[in-house]
């Protein structure tokens, strides 16, 4: 069982990162993102108003930039040549006079440094000045899209890390779907359906479990009646009426990985109108299973169920194209989208989640979680499909 | 009971906004900011890779830029004057032609253009131009701090609303306290705290909840015996010991609005050393209660306690400022900190944490969240702070 990325993968990444933004021209690098640097060093942290990056020196060594309150908790837990930091934010000192400090002791001074963005940037409350004011370099090249392009090809140990993030949203799921009946309110069958089964996760998994984000759940967000045709909508801590459509969410992050798992469900029964348009939301799932194929292009699945949609008649219904990459985010890029012609390649793991929204009526929508393969995809998730094993 | 913000009071907000930028030199604004586009429309949403945005028109209209899945959302949860939206993202068109289409069709070419940040930003895989590139200004004018500005200082609805997080809070840490005990796992015991305290908020406030965030929680956030002292552990799946340091975390958002409650608390028994920090942390917090005074610095409240710290030889002990403004996010500005010169008003809401960590023993902070008043302050949480009330 699988439930951390070891140091070894890490280093490998961070050898791999090293060799794409030199062949970009770089000498060193500049990296802000909280979700990037979870991905090559394994820190993991919350991001505050108190700036933090990472640096790779231009001699190749990793470094950490962190307010001292993260300092110690930075070297025990990352995979990291050097952590450095700087007393607090706003501070008398700004922390990016510290910053840079540390790139000129570890010579940046007139180098080629790519960056993925300018500056640190936080909604809490922070300020300040762009790398580019800090020191002076021969140029600054943005690498902003290299991390992203190697996360969305997974490894063996993320696929597994996956894998067990769907067991628990499976069970999540059959939890929640045993808890909901009518007279019920959202926000205890769905509170409810989460704790126990977090409780079974951490039983099974033990003390070497480190979620990095939320343990197992499924909810509803909201999407319950003819609320259920918002496709995003928030919780609104409804009461489930008979007939009711419900779209649900159930997941588990094992390590920082996502996976997706959607169901549309029916309290109690389901009308003639709600099983056609389950029926057309089931056969768009199947069309867009069908279009998955290494080699093809991400659009060309959307075009697919685009067709479909369109041949059915109810291109008016939808709202929103067929899927996203997920991992250590819960959308990440490639899209299954008219606009996206990046190429499948196995290792990818993918949403697969036409929808169909009709106004007073409810959300019909499953999300699945897939993997890209040789020969064509593998389902990570497994939750029953059709409609009669759907009833609450 | 106050369970929302009135619409009259989001139209107050947008007006004092256009005030504000007017004063600024712009004919209109452009905000990408998702938490400064619930503080003046109410409208809440998932942040994805779909770009989002608020325009106000130099007629002094108030529009919303969603992807078309959120259109209907838009309109029906927001105060706002007109929702346009475009297919998708990445789509066949970028969602940023369709942007411009809207800045064009609403006057703003050859305007003074107000900006929070020149383009939409997220980590799930957007990419698209700045705005700069879209339209032809007579100038580009940075207003990015202006709303934070006015979330500074919390209106009567505001603070009922966090006073009404704070009540729950405090019903979750009860719970939280009352099922700790050693040899008991953490995930267990947190979530069964959250969600029992979530349960009795719902019964009592009824469907007029919107949580907007998170229902009731308390929590430790891997702040457990020596990893306590790891100011923002993350959940390390801990088993509890007789004589570990504990460092709460509980709360419940309200229609967005947060508070913040923090406790150090002792599994079974504490010895000296743990009594000797727990003081040492408790007075420190009296005396920045007693440093609050409208009218005064926030660097004022820091140098108090640093004061404190040096003349009781602890500073080497402690790794960050004292406290934060609260409200729609968990962190805001001002800070409690020697760099921050801003003037303390009535009606801004602040935690107030000192915290001190030993290695090897743990970290000792409280969290309270005051009101400053026009004479000093008032606590909104209320739990008992003092050592033997902290047992478990």
């Amino acid at each position: 069982m699988i439930l951390k990325i070891p140091t070894e993968e890490f280093r490998q990444r961070q050898k791999e990162f090293i060799k794409r933004f030199q062949n970009q021209g770089s000498d060193c690098a500049i990296i802000f993102s909280v979700t990037d640097i979870f991905y090559l060093t394994g820190f993991h942290f919350h991001a505050t108003e108190r700036p933090m990056g990472l640096i790779v020196d231009p001699s190749e060594k990793y470094h950490l930039f962190v307010p001292s309150l993260e300092h110690e908790h930075a070297e025990q837990y990352s995979v990291i040549d050097e952590v450095h930091s700087y007393p607090e934010y706003p501070g008398l000192r700004h922390p990016m006079e510290y910053f840079k400090d540390v790139l000129k002791e570890y010579n940046f001074e007139n180098k080629n440094i790519g960056y993925d963005s300018i500056g640190y940037g936080s909604p809490n409350g922070y300020r300040g000045p762009s790398v580019d004011t800090l020191i002076t370099a021969n140029s600054f090249i943005s690498i902003s899209t290299i991390i992203e392009e190697m996360r969305f090809i997974k490894s063996d140990n993320e696929i597994e890390l996956i894998k067990e993030s769907c067991r628990w949203g499976n069970l999540a799921h059959k939890l929640l779907q045993k808890y909901t009946e009518a007279g019920k309110e959202e926000i205890e069958v769905t509170n409810r359906a989460s704790i126990d089964a977090t409780m079974a996760m951490t039983q099974t998994l033990g003390p070497g479990y480190k979620p990095h984000g939320k343990t197992a759940y499924a909810i509803y967000r909201g999407q319950i009646g003819a609320e259920s045709a918002f496709p995003h909508a928030v919780t609104q801590n409804a009461v489930f009426k008979t007939g009711d459509t419900l779209v649900t969410g159930a997941a588990a992050d094992v390590f920082g990985y996502h996976s997706e798992l959607e169901r549309v469900m029916f309290v109690g029964e389901y009308n003639n109108d709600q099983e056609k348009y389950f029926k057309y939301m089931y056969d768009a799932q199947e069309v867009a299973f069908n279009a998955i194929k290494p080699g093809e292009k991400y659009s060309s699945v959307e075009e697919a169920v685009q067709k479909y949609y369109k041949e059915t008649g109810i291109t008016h219904l939808t709202k929103h194209h067929t899927g996203h990459n997920i991992g250590l985010l819960g959308h990440e890029a490639p899209f299954f989208d008219l606009g996206d012609d990046t190429i499948m390649e196995p290792g990818m793991v993918v949403t697969v989640e036409p929808g169909i929204y009709v106004k007073g009526l409810g959300g019909f929508r499953h999300s699945d979680t897939v993997l890209i393969t040789e020969t064509g995809m593998e389902m990570l998730t497994y939750y029953p499909r059709d409609i009669d094993s759907l009833i609450c």
